[in-house]
Formats: structure tokens, C-alpha cells, sequence
């Protein structure tokens, strides 16, 4: 029997089509009430891989809607108490669970005096389903999986279907109806040449723009599963320092989805791959990919907004496939349980 | 002759004393014409050193004055031409050099729309000081040395003094007139056991609340000056799934300030102790510290909001230690130059 990360991360082409038959509703009817309502900005509360989908909402918010995201520091409310402004905030929690008592406190606290509270978790009965006025179910059935996959794919879907809803969206469109059968596609696909990382114990994930979300996930699962120190940057943020630390064979891990991010992450490529780097390319250009040492092709994305939902995909399977290659159960990550009780 | 990064390092009491003897008033000016603005949050766009001012900036301007911060992502104003609904935003920016283009472009965009635009940089005539309404120069001298270190703890103080004149200060309060004095002390104090440090490839920095970025910036000076992998968390992001990867002897140092952090880092101090980590402890905590292998005593610190300027710097010093040891120059990382180019 395969192991349980295995088979959720193959389960996610039939929750995003679940999502997209069973939650678009809910969406449409929050939507129009905040609407209604003076939001200005946004505070999302997440930690560890809903922490990742919350970059993603960053970046959604504020390129299709024009609305500052601010990432919410748990401790500020838990720790240091602070009462924060949020008359013109939609404060957003994300939490499989829905019972991470420093994702919770935050939306409990924002109560009433927020323009609106949300959650987005995997179980309607939750506290943090509870506590928001607005509750988004992942649908993803039971995760048995410490290292998260299917519910990330989902937290990410929700968000978008928000967006979208937000911005005035009353049909699903194109673009999003495709996207199951693309995920289908993708996790029908393989990688190509990595068993030479078995050894490898360090390494760092770059993107830009919608996909950073991408990278820094891709990085905590291969921290978590296969014991890798692995670091997720945009490409303008590695320029900005870290850049220094990578030399010859250092290994690489490029996200190179298609649309504005595209060009400045292909010199990156091009610079690194000239000073002897190690790559690794998840593209559908395959010129590009020909530089790689181990590559994934991906078959026609879509949209950019939407390539967070694919990208990843291919970063989930390396992940569980490097956890195995060096003689660890991607199930049983060290020292972690499924719900992170509060800090 | 002592490289430029030392002898800047050891410039910094005396850079801390210059902005409290000539910009407090220039702080003060800029905060009474904000308090009668409409602020409800604050936009702050860094890239690399700055940015990890940018996350004190967080803690500070949302604990001690209940403002949400939104940390920009350039790319969204650069590269997909958001156009962010700023009216209540104060927009800060903050660069060294006032050049880097991706930093000025979201504080010349925010131009009229936000409620403010403040630069913080290095230079009164840069391209940022000249964009921003308001001006905060930081009187560090030239900066030499590619990683930058007085130029840090000096955009921290003035966040610093930002923050408590719009609280409503007028005068500046003994903690922080103590605060060049105390710096000189922690610079006269030295490293205990780094040698053994010398082919360390990797490391995580843990600490949490004000001083996470602490940890992101020792993590930085590591990657740019001994090419060290080396990651900063808060020790809750660090529970929420990377710590599956930290080991028997992999090493990871805890910054240990006083005050309401004190206690949550103390006890995962102690979880990883068990674990067999390999413990580096900068504290003012002698019974703390004395589980280290590696340790560096602070001799009293004042208020935790303030802490994050003393802190930082141990680190620096471990930094260029460790480049040293490695045998590299911490003058001239790989790759790297003073000004970074626009993405």
C-alpha cells in the first residue's frame, strides 16, 4: 500500500473539482456581503503550509483586487495583545485543522470590530469555523498526512474562487474549470533524474510573483519530509544577498511558470547555470529545461494566478520521493504531529 | 588594517548617538503632520538587509501602536502594475543606497494616493529621499563593506523613534538614550567556542516577536559573508514543520531576549538541547547560556522593543568570524554589489 502523502497528493485533482461543484456558492454569497462593506485591506492569519497558501493571497489580493495583505504575526495578538486597527480589515484565517490556537486568536480577537472574519479549514465543526462569520470548507476528506499536500491545494483554490468573487466574478471560468484535469495531467508526469540528490543536504527553491508561494512550500516539504535544508526565495530577494552562498554544484530548484515572472527568472537561471550551479527546472519551456540536471515538464498551465494550484505539484512528489530515497517515512516527519498545539 | 565589515560594526555606538543627537527632531516634524492624517496601516517596501528592518517595523508600528503592516512585494508594483488602494497606507521605504529601484517604485507610485510616503536611507539626495514626502537620513557614514550592519541597526532606531513619536512622545525616553553605550559594551564582549564552527555548511537562527528579525538578518550576514546555508525563524514557524529536519548535532542558535518571548524560547531551547541539537546561545541568561556550546552574554538590554538593536549584533560579529575561519573575505561576498539592480 502506498503511503498516505502519496495518495493525498494524488487525491488532489478530485478535491479541486469538489471545491469548484460544492463551494462556489458559499464563495458567491461572502463575497457579496463584503462587497457591501468598506474592506481596504486584508490580515491573514496561517502558520507552516497554510502560512504559504497566505503568500499566495497576498499576491491575489493585491494584484487582482488592489488590496494591502498583511501577514498576521500570531504572538502580536497572542503574546503582546495588541488591539489592532481593523475597522477596514477582512481578516482571513487559514488552518486545516481550524484549532491552531495562535491562527484562532486572531480571528477571535478581530470579532466584531473587523469589516469581516473568514476561515478557511477542513472541518466545519472547528473552532475557527466557529468563531468567522464566513466559513470555507477545504473538502479534502481526512488528511492522514503530517506533510500537508491536499489541503494546500484546496487552501489555494479557495482563495482564488475569493478573488475572483470579489472582483465580480459570477460564473467560473474557463481556466478554472480546466484546472482538475491539468493537475491530472501534471501528477501523470514523472521526474527525471533525482536520484542524484540522495545525498544532497542542502538547497534553495526560487520563483517570483504568485509562485513564491510555491517555493517556500516546496522548501518546508522538503524540510519536513526528506530533512533537507531547503530555503525558499523570489529571485529578486536571492539577488538581494543569499545569491553569495551558491557556488559550484550548489543544487537549485527553479519554478519557471509562464506570464510576467518568466523572463527575470530565466536570467536567474542563466546566471546561476553559468557559475556552475546545480539546476533543477519545473517549466513548460523545455528549451530551458534542457539546461536542468533533473527536470519536470509541465503540459500547458493556464493563467499565472493559477499556476500556484500546478507548480506545486511536481515540488510535493520530490519531496516525498527524496524523503524515501534517503531511508526516511515521508508519513512519520520527526518530531511533528498533525495539529501544532499553540505557541 | 581591519576589513571595512569590522570596522563598521564598530561604528555603530557612535552612529546610534548621531541620529539621537540630530534626528529626533526631524522625526518628530514628520510624526505631528501624521498624527493628524486618517493612518490605518502601514505599506513598507525593503529588499535584504532593510527588509528584515521591515519586519521589526511589523512588530513595532502593529504591538506598539495597534497599525497593521503590509510588507510590499516589489513585483506587484514593478512588474504586475497593481495599483493598491493606499488612502489610509502609510508608505514607508527603506534602502541603504535610496537606489534600488524596486524599493523607490512603490514609494513613487503610493506619490498622492497614500496618506504618506516617508524614505529612510543613507543618502539626502537619493532618488527615494527625493520621491517621499518625508525623510529620515540614517548619519551612518559611507558604507563600504557589501554586508551592510550599521546601516541595519540605524534604520531599526529610527523605525524605532518613528514608532514612539506617533504613540505621541515628545521626548526621548532613558532606555534609548542608554542604547549607544550599551552597544559599545556588547562590542567590547566577545565569541566563546566558534571555532568549531569552521565547516558548519549549515545553520538555523531561532528567535521570535521583535527580534525574528534578528534571527532573518543573522541568517543573511551567514549566506553573504560565509556562504554558510543558514535560515532564521520564529521559533512558532520553526515548530510548524522545519523543525523535522534539526538532528543530533545540527546546530542552531537561539537569540534569547528578555521579555515576552523569553519564556517560549527557553523551553524550545530546551526541546532541542534533548534532542541533541547543537545549541549557540546569545542571552543575557548565564544558567541558559551555560547549556551552550557556543554562547555570547549580553550584560542587560532594556525593553524587548528595543532589544533587536543589541541583539544583532553578536552576529554580525559570528559572521565575519565565520568568514574568516572559512577563509573567505567578508568584504567581497561572491556575486554581490553594494546597489542591486532592479527586478
Amino acid at each position: 500500500m502506498a503511503d498516505h502523502m502519496l495518495q493525498e497528493i494524488q487525491e488532489q485533482p478530485d478535491v479541486l473539482q469538489r471545491i469548484l461543484d460544492t463551494e462556489w456558492e458559499a464563495v458567491l454569497a461572502a463575497a457579496s456581503v463584503l462587497r457591501e462593506r468598506d474592506v481596504r485591506y486584508v490580515v491573514v492569519a496561517a502558520r507552516g503550509t497554510s502560512d504559504n497558501a497566505a503568500v499566495y493571497a497576498k499576491y491575489l489580493f493585491e494584484v487582482l483586487l488592489g488590496m494591502p495583505v498583511s501577514p498576521a504575526s500570531p504572538s502580536v495578538f497572542t503574546l503582546y495583545e495588541s488591539e489592532m486597527k481593523l475597522r477596514n480589515a477582512l481578516v482571513i484565517g487559514i488552518s486545516q485543522s481550524g484549532e491552531s490556537t495562535d491562527v484562532l486568536e486572531p480571528v477571535r480577537r478581530a470579532g466584531n470590530t473587523a469589516a469581516g472574519t473568514l476561515a478557511i479549514t477542513n472541518d466545519e465543526t472547528s473552532s475557527m469555523a466557529q468563531a468567522a462569520e464566513f466559513h470555507f470548507c477545504l473538502r479534502a476528506g481526512e488528511e492522514k498526512s503530517v506533510a500537508a499536500t491536499k489541503t494546500y491545494t484546496a487552501q489555494l483554490l479557495l482563495l482564488y474562487l475569493l478573488a475572483l468573487a470579489l472582483g465580480g466574478a459570477e460564473e467560473l471560468d474557463e481556466p478554472i474549470k480546466r484546472l482538475p484535469d491539468q493537475a491530472r495531467r501534471v501528477l501523470r508526469t514523472g521526474w527525471e533524474g533525482t536520484a542524484r540528490y540522495r545525498y544532497a543536504d542542502h538547497l534553495v527553491v526560487v520563483s517570483r510573483g504568485f509562485n513564491l508561494a510555491t517555493a517556500k512550500e516546496a522548501a518546508l516539504k522538503l524540510m519536513e519530509t526528506s530533512y533537507v535544508v531547503a530555503e525558499g526565495f523570489s529571485g529578486a530577494d536571492l539577488s538581494h544577498g543569499p545569491i553569495a552562498m551558491i557556488g559550484q554544484d550548489f543544487p537549485v530548484v527553479f519554478i519557471v511558470p509562464p506570464g510576467k515572472v518568466y523572463r527575470d527568472i530565466k536570467a536567474l537561471v542563466e546566471e546561476l547555470g553559468d557559475r556552475g550551479a546545480e539546476l533543477v527546472i519545473i517549466s513548460e519551456d523545455k528549451d530551458l529545461a534542457s539546461r536542468a540536471a533533473a527536470k519536470f515538464l509541465i503540459d500547458g498551465s493556464g493563467p499565472e494566478e493559477l499556476s500556484p494550484i500546478l507548480y506545486v505539484l511536481p515540488m510535493q512528489l520530490l519531496a516525498r520521493e527524496l524523503s524515501l530515497l534517503k531511508g526516511l517515512n515521508p508519513d512519520a516527519p520527526r518530531g511533528l504531529s498533525k495539529v501544532t498545539e499553540t505557541w
